[in-house]
């Protein structure tokens, strides 16, 4: 009825995935539409649908296509299409429904999924989701169906083992360079474990980027593959593969809001994608990690297992100590070198007992007895280390990198203790921005190395911590922040050993999930 | 600490008010912002902070700037600009908090809906917003603070008068141009009565629509003032005017996801906006209505009388009978016909009932008694004829315009009774449908002519309805609406009485909003 002949306006750029097209308020009034109504766009024997986004003073006989749209068509500019408008797609029915009350179906969830990886959906209506989700609570059978299709809308990595361990830490805490022991642990052991990790966001570092000091980590999932086939293991960064991708664009609605309904289908939906059986979840614990009390730790757990066990996979918990950093050093630069150097036999207890207690966990999940002990003996015989040399190389780096080799900022600044005493608190997010404000991740040499451990005796003058930078405006940038937020506090002591508890319940009746 | 200097890249055209600005997912990561991140851009002696989304494939050296931050930066094309990171938004941190379930207070909400207004606000966060209160349901309080920003955050009527008279109706019956007798009536009797309409969005025709044949209706508030202060009164189209601008901007996330937890405080912000003091509230009821039942539409009427009151408004709400269409017209140039027919004392029973009882309680509510006769005196006598002619000319139309002046569609197509019986089912959604498919009301001489009312005795070969359209194209995608719809029922009969019930209540303790 309404069809419109309009002139193509490339715009040049894209859209974050979505099909949007731009037009002008008085041609949206000729075609019967308002922002976020939908429209189909023809030219030759080439259609598709998408978003209407109402621009005052766009040109008025012209479309704006973003390069989803544009590239869908084959158009160039000035090319003429025919637009009219299209109904209201299923998906965008289903979530009104949800914002009515209803319960999905696993129809309507693969749908909804299917079109936000499509880019179907506007920001409105998936906030409109996410919101709602937040309120309502997946039911576990929401939240199993919106794992599945996550992970059925992405690349999978197929791997031909009938056992694929993984691991997954809940993060939060500085310096955690577990994944670089533990992965060539379990390779070394004949096991299959192909890590994906992600980069820094609100912290100093990522595993990604820690990885990315000795080799690259930007491979695709074919490249993951290989390596994997010719090592067992991998450490790559799960961004530049196509895993549950919904889970990206998800994010992107949930980071500005603050809010993460779909904290637990992300996570699990990462790991079926790239066929893990078995999977060991670290929850670091503690006050200034992101799980405070070990109650609330075994409550996520729970919910983690459960979910996990109805998609087909082992899971277990690890409930880990996470009020200060693991290691002493923070940063890409300065942790790979920590983890070269435990790999070689001279690694920080703290970092040690953790990862050898994570890879036992899995190592028994797998059917052996005494984990702990075979993942220490793997990590001291030297074991480890010559297969996380063989994973650098397969990866595309220095087989023969030395702790030397690495390279950390030139510019220093070093904390000493002012008066005796204990080491009585040590502040996780003030060492992250610190670290952060002194170029990490960006700049790969810039971080803290932390010279000393909760509860531990110091004297007067004892160094405390040196800061690394690349460049002295972010040293003395990381300086005052110090001044601000002091990190590290002396006075009475307490201790502190690593693996806090270990939770392998079996799935409860109780939908746990409904928090 | 992490500015740039970026190319400024117009974009050419509008970003829906918003303050939105596109950079390259690489220039992004260099800045250490993410999509819906603030930054703060300068230029001169200018700056500005905006939204950011991240755009891949945006030229590197650059920064895509639509005109709402080019015209405060007053910038042009491949100007230099310094782009930084800016911190989250105030705004920002109430609705997060709202996410968490806190209540805002007047403070926050004066600010989150002046960001809304000056376009600070990303629509993913205005949609948590909305899905937040939808969830969560406005307190009394907070809807007190809402209706209250959102006036003063737009422009407002100040009028010299202490008693300003004014209707609004909740809508969904075709054909109510009741407005257009109301006024006149008020106006006739030295009442002040600004009435602010709206264009038809779902309908064949809003009373802005129906009004803009007689007269223009898109005046400035300006132009509004000087018509009211000539003639005590005016029938404009709000959407020029810029009355409680945050509602226009909610409504547009609204409408998308069919939730509209604003419902009555945009109302009654528009009311307050023009000055309005006691309000009559039109609520058609009924099957096919907005509001299907008399206790729905006494539960909506209780919430609305509360919400003024607390703002110092007189409202009283009017049940009406709302399963069929109100007199006999339907599209602008039909109904206008009619309205200036019912004016010069030859108009349909049921619109003359509906409008002499809402004139009838506005002015008991404006002290006197006996308002219904009053009000059918003005109408008899022949003075709200000119005064409405007066109102005609202050906008700017033709004063002497008679009824046959006015241009209703060329092409039309009647439909007879097939049967003897009574009307027993007229289908409201279907009409409208019809109306906007034989081009109302952009084409304002389409429409309908209904020549039976629900109940009335009709013998086989009576003619049922005349569809009006403009162009043969779309009269017979009209027909075609009826050949699936089938808009009119023949059966057993019922009769209908347009005022079903007066709500008066004063407010309770009770807080209904809490629906």
């Amino acid at each position: 009825m309404n069809e419109l002949r309009l002139k193509v306006k490339m715009l040049g750029f894209q859209a974050g995935g979505k099909h949007i097209v731009i037009i002008d308020d008085e041609v949206a009034a000729k075609l019967d539409v308002r922002s976020l109504d939908r429209v189909v766009i023809r030219h030759n024997d080439r259609e598709v649908v998408a978003i209407v986004n109402v621009a005052k003073f766009f040109p008025g006989d012209f479309i704006g296509l973003y390069d989803e749209v544009a590239n869908i068509l084959k158009i160039k500019e000035e090319d003429t299409v025919e637009v009219a408008p299209a109904g209201v797609p299923d998906s965008l029915l289903y979530i009104r429904r949800k914002l009515m009350g209803a319960r999905l179906n696993a129809r309507e969830i693969r749908k909804i999924v299917e079109d936000i990886v499509d880019g179907y959906i506007s920001d409105v209506e998936l906030t409109a989701l996410v919101t709602a989700l937040h309120y309502q609570h997946m039911s576990l059978e929401e939240a199993l169906n919106f794992t599945k299709a996550m992970v059925e809308t992405g690349e999978m990595l197929r791997l031909p083992s009938k056992i694929v361990l993984d691991k997954h830490s809940l993060g939060g805490v500085p310096g955690d360079k577990t994944s670089m022991i533990v992965v060539p642990i379990i390779a070394s052991l004949g096991y299959i474990i192909p890590k994906t990790s992600s980069r820094a966001i609100t912290s100093a570092a990522g595993t990604a980027d820690r990885m990315e000091v000795l080799a690259p980590v930007s491979l695709s999932v074919e490249e993951m593959k290989e390596v994997v086939l010719k090592t067992n293991g991998c450490l790559v960064w799960g961004g530049a593969l196509r895993l549950a991708p919904a889970d990206d664009i998800i994010i992107r609605v949930e980071y500005p809001l603050g809010i993460d309904p779909f904290f637990i289908p992300s996570i699990l939906a990462k790991k079926l994608a790239v066929g893990s059986t078995h999977v060991v979840l670290d929850i670091p614990t503690g006050r200034g990690a992101k799980v405070p009390t070990i109650s609330e730790a075994r409550n996520l757990a729970h919910d983690f297992i459960q979910l996990a066990s109805r998609l087909g996979m082992k899971m277990e918990a690890a409930v880990t100590y996470g009020e200060q950093p693991i290691g002493h050093a923070i940063g890409p630069a300065l942790e790979a070198r920590e983890a070269l150097i435990t790999l070689m036999g001279k690694g920080p207890k703290d970092l040690i007992d953790k990862a050898t207690s994570i890879a036992g966990i899995l190592l028994e999940m797998a059917g052996n007895t005494n984990g702990r002990e075979l993942a220490l003996k793997a990590l001291q015989s030297g074991k480890a280390e010559k297969k996380m040399r063989e994973i650098i190389e397969a990866q595309g780096g220095d087989p023969n990198i030395k702790p030397d080799d690495i390279k950390v900022g030139d510019k220093t600044f070093t904390y000493y203790a002012e008066t005796d005493g204990f080491v009585f608190w040590i502040n996780n997010q003030a060492l992250a921005l610190i670290g952060k404000t002194a170029g990490a991740p960006k700049d790969k040499g810039a971080g803290i190395y932390v010279y000393v451990k909760l509860g531990e005796k110091v004297k007067a003058g004892d160094p405390l911590f040196t800061i690394y930078a690349e460049s002295s405006v972010k040293l003395q940038a990381a300086e005052k922040i110090v001044d601000e937020m002091k990190p590290i506090a002396i006075g009475r002591g307490i201790k502190a050993k690593m693996l806090l508890e270990k939770i392998d319940t079996k799935p409860e009746k109780v939908v746990m999930l409904e928090r």
